[in-house]
């Protein structure tokens, strides 16, 4: 079963202090005071309780600033571990984290999303348990798992509101069905949400600012981060940016909307646009009949990385068709930073980052009040299933994070245990 | 001079305290115990206090529920003024509010934006120095102005960082010297956000609600609102939904960008349409040469109302666009409702929420997760100078609502006086 809660009072200036731990990597009591405004006595007795609990161990001993040099804390990396799945319609990545959100484990295996979810849950768990055994991570130290897939979702309940891949998806209790077979908490999210955090988790970010994430791997998501706080919105179904619409008179998408930046700028669209062209599906050997478009779109990718003129020509209207949804997200969300995530950027990652820049430099509304930096995502192409392991870190370890009135309760599903 | 600091101990509390008062309009000390969370003894200090400076009073006894009827209290509506103050290209209106937000005077003029601003200032606060004798409100009770205008700007500094309505106003301290004129303080905010949250205070919406708000006049703004504070971004910055673009093979725009709304929907686009349909030019008598196109399209909005088909064609165009870019704003912001201010919504307000909410319940991707509800303002065209003058009341009075880190300070520009 599942570890038990890591403590039951003072939660909001427990996670404060671990988090600002985490975030400093070596700190003594002293500087954390300072940072949190507690007095020495308190940051004293919290730093014991968090020792006490294994969470945090001494580091050595800081420079001298004039007395006696200060004894400096760290997290007890090895403390505690989350495990993130990320559930794509082509793939599942399934990592394990220890308590920094640092990859210990991986494993990734196809064909899940084409069963229906009675088979293919289990199929995870599986997978999950195997992670666990091969990493020697030992189950009670296992916080939960953070699965994490596409949108709309109802995360409170735990289900998605969209009948992909297929039908039998559509409000299936995944998150409930996988806690129940692995008895670990788990908690549903949005893939490009839990991207998005992951930066901040591992320190890339300043803690104060606001950034966004586009999301790309099958399709193409946002997410963004507010002092390092998930946007939430009204029902955590936010910032889903491969579905706003790059031209009003444009195409009609499956999702009711015209003129979609995914179906414009989206591996799938690449592809059909490359088998279009004349000359260059021969020369790429693309199989237009092909159901593994990623590997196509990959192929198209290198051909552009490598100079093909035609393959980067599309590349390149790919990330300008993104680059005007990144300006709108910069406008609307006033970001500082837009990280790109996902394995469908990993592949072309310097095309879509410098073509990304280039329009966001000339058209955003806020550059007369501050640049905007276009940046790949320090997690690669993992970011999404090891930022689903970091909201299981989040909601565990810092509830300062959660605040009361963002409409959905923090805790992950239950494994049907008492509390 | 300015009134003094209302407190300077236990702001947060008393500002919890007095924001659950407002909201309830009356409210038993017990009612207000449950609603926080904190001791009865709490509240009745803070109650008290609160009455002791006047703030707030009794208001008679509850029904009773079993026990002896409970005391309410409520709003001591005039202890306190605070003043908007609205600077548009064309217009500039000042609104006088109670300490409820209600508008207890106002007055409008044309022709400041037109001048430099050392002239515009002066007759600003001419302006608001005659409307508070009119309305006989004692000086000292007033908190401070809020001047609201468009966007970009640098709320800290008080400054606007465009060069509109002339190259004059760019980066003119606009805050600090309106605040040296009239001897009140200054704060500096962005006329959407202003109508948005103008919203909450007249509690129109849910207290957790998030909500967006799309406001016409001369160009077209937004804002959005998290459980009763503006969602700012990096830089108070946020939701200029009027420069998102909505056609990525669009026409430039002064600001950079490409397709951007407010060249297709706004005002000034409706009449240059209007112009250039065969007879509608004719049949309204619009004049081309006119430079004040807001007649010009209140004129079609009026020929639309009327049944005029090609006027209705144009208005609902253009509310179509809209309809693109309020899509947007909800399938980034996770909204549930989308309120529709300002004075060019005014005037053709039906067809335009008629129109926007179809479009909204035809194509926003989180229609699988919730409605979202498409509304006109509950502060009609003034909405903007009502929302500067609340941005007032709610920085001063409910200091819960200021977060310390959102990057900008809640403090409006001082009158130079020490505090």
């Amino acid at each position: 079963m599942a570890t038990s809660p890591i403590w039951a009072s003072r939660p909001r200036t427990r996670g404060l202090v671990l988090d600002l731990i985490r975030a400093a990597r070596t700190i003594s009591r002293v500087e954390l005071a300072t940072a949190t405004g507690l007095t020495g006595a308190t940051i004293s007795e919290v730093v014991r309780e968090l020792m006490g609990d294994g969470l945090v161990v001494e580091a050595g001993r800081g420079a001298s600033t004039g007395g006696k040099p200060r004894t400096l804390v760290q997290l007890n990396r090895l403390a505690r571990y989350s495990v993130g799945v990320q559930l794509e319609r082509n793939i599942c990545v399934i990592v394990v984290v220890d308590l920094a959100g640092r990859p210990v484990a991986r494993t990734s295996f196809q064909g899940v999303a084409a069963m229906p979810p009675e088979q293919a849950l289990p199929r995870v768990a599986a997978q999950v348990d195997a992670l666990l055994a091969t990493a020697a991570v030992d189950r009670d130290k296992v916080l939960g798992v953070g699965l994490v897939s596409y949108g709309p979702q109802d995360r409170r309940a735990g289900v998605l509101l969209t009948p992909q891949p297929t039908d039998q998806w559509l409000r299936h209790p995944v998150a409930g069905r996988l806690a129940e077979t692995l008895g670990l908490p788990v908690l549903l999210d949005n893939d490009a949400a839990a991207a998005a955090i992951g930066e901040y988790w591992m320190g890339a970010v300043d803690p104060g600012s606001t950034y966004g994430c586009i999301y790309m791997a099958t399709g193409i998501g946002g997410g963004v981060v507010v002092a390092g706080e998930v946007y939430r919105g009204s029902s955590s179904n936010s910032v889903e940016i491969g579905h706003i619409s790059i031209d009003v008179n444009g195409d009609q998408c499956p999702c009711g909307n015209i003129g979609c930046l995914e179906n414009y700028a989206g591996p799938a669209a690449l592809v059909r646009q490359a088998i279009a062209t004349p000359g260059l599906a021969q020369r790429l050997a693309l199989d237009p009949a092909s159901a593994d478009f990623l590997t196509e779109f990959a192929r198209i990718a290198a051909a552009a990385n490598a100079g093909d003129p035609a393959a980067r020509s599309l590349v390149e209207q790919s990330a300008r068709y993104i680059g005007c949804a990144a300006v709108t997200m910069a406008s609307l969300f006033d970001v500082d930073r837009i990280v790109l995530a996902g394995t469908s950027f990993a592949v072309a990652g310097s095309i879509y980052q410098t073509v990304i820049q280039q329009e966001v430099d000339r058209r955003t509304f806020i550059k007369r009040a501050h640049p905007v930096r276009v940046v790949p995502s320090v997690n690669g192409s993992d970011a999404a299933a090891i930022g689903g392991a970091v909201l299981v870190l989040q909601s565990e370890l810092t509830p300062a994070h959660s605040r009361p009135d963002d409409g959905v309760p923090p805790a992950p599903a239950g494994t049907g245990e008492a509390p």
